[in-house]
């Protein structure tokens, strides 16, 4: 499984993914599931992958060839606009399934990348979307400024609770690791290292960005302060009455 | 969908479900999913029901029925431990589904019923167990003091943070009804109202039991205090370093 997350908040976005791969409990690995495509004073577009590796290396492969090819096609250093960006994941989504998924078939398998995906592009504000296995996306507003993929359900409370637009990128930050910390202790498939970023808007450059090894300092002490905190907010709940 | 849990502790076991049915969006319904089994002075034993409704409740109208027939055959009013009781259980769900599994699989449904029960009978501790659809079970021990069905994920993480052994039963009350509340906030297939049981060992009195009714005063200021609370130890949590 995975665990990737997009918060869109007023100040920026916060996209982080978890490092696990696995196909059975005695086949994990480690994989570095972000993405970015910086370029300074023009755009940041991050982008987090979830489903089947094979699928996704091949789709972030195509979409860096075709950037780098520059053929005259959308690729992700032409797109006008965060829109286009998600159309350009999307068609590279629809060229790896239409070359694999007959392949996947016959062993019962289905094609089930998805990308959560982030950023700003100068000329618009910051946009946050995610595809789905099927390539066709959504994208985040107001009513809803997370997107989530993977091991969804442990790290959702906390989100549901605290994230609103007007949270800081500090707060939402916070959210999102004490978010990872649920994940994970709850279910094996998740794991560090975490992969974050944290981009302020129309700032087009992506300086806030950190991978948070096992045993992370910071990840430590937040992890410990929450779990501190949680307990203590729960001595002050009222009692219940019978 | 359904969430029940059960928690045991040094001082006892509390057990909780919620109240909603549904089969899709535009069926759904409320039923009691909880039953208790009293004899004052001699054994509380208590059922959280999850699953198809059909199945389980003819699972407890057999489990009633065979304990007032009282025909020489195991029942809940006699068996002597909380393991012959699992039994008991999990003979009557073998019935109901050897009864009704090849009707179910002309619409491809399976029989899914499971139970999560706990209480005590004298000369026994305090025990919690959950049976599986398969009918087969397993008991709650010091290093896993609590069992969930249904929708668990959400309400997973703050079981995991809060509840060991020595947690009060009056702590463990308001963690299962947080972990409701972070469910229900969530998903739309679990509901109010929640049936709560807290059993304290060795009084054989099922005294502390209530239902929680939608806008319950205690509930509405119990998640109050819990939002509140969990914003405030997010302002204290330390800031991440870039």
């Amino acid at each position: 499984m995975t665990y990737c997350v997009g918060v869109l908040v007023n100040e920026g976005v916060i996209l982080a993914s978890d490092s696990r791969t696995h196909a059975g409990v005695d086949n994990f690995a480690q994989f570095c599931k972000m993405t970015v495509f910086e370029r300074p004073g023009d755009r940041v577009i991050a982008l987090l992958s979830s489903g089947g590796l094979a699928g996704t290396q091949a789709i972030i492969s195509v979409l860096k060839q075709r950037a780098e090819l520059d053929d005259g096609k959308p690729n992700l250093w032409t797109a006008r606009t965060m829109f286009d960006v998600a159309r350009v994941i999307s068609d590279a989504m629809r060229e790896i399934e239409e070359r694999d998924s007959a392949w996947l078939k016959s062993s019962n398998l289905t094609f089930n990348a998805s990308f959560i995906f982030g950023g700003q592009i100068r000329g618009e504000p910051v946009r946050l979307f995610r595809t789905y296995a099927e390539t066709n996306f959504i994208e985040a507003e107001r009513d809803t400024p997370f997107l989530q993929t993977g091991e969804t359900k442990y790290g959702k409370p906390i989100l549901d609770r605290v994230i609103n637009a007007t949270t800081t990128l500090e707060d939402a930050a916070k959210c999102v690791l004490v978010s990872f910390d649920s994940t994970m202790r709850s279910n094996l498939s998740v794991a560090m290292p975490i992969d974050l970023l944290c981009y302020q808007k129309d700032t087009f450059h992506a300086k806030q960005r950190r991978r948070l090894e096992p045993g992370d300092d910071y990840f430590t002490r937040l992890s410990g302060a929450w779990s501190e905190g949680v307990r203590r907010v729960f001595t002050e709940l009222p009692k219940p009455k019978w």
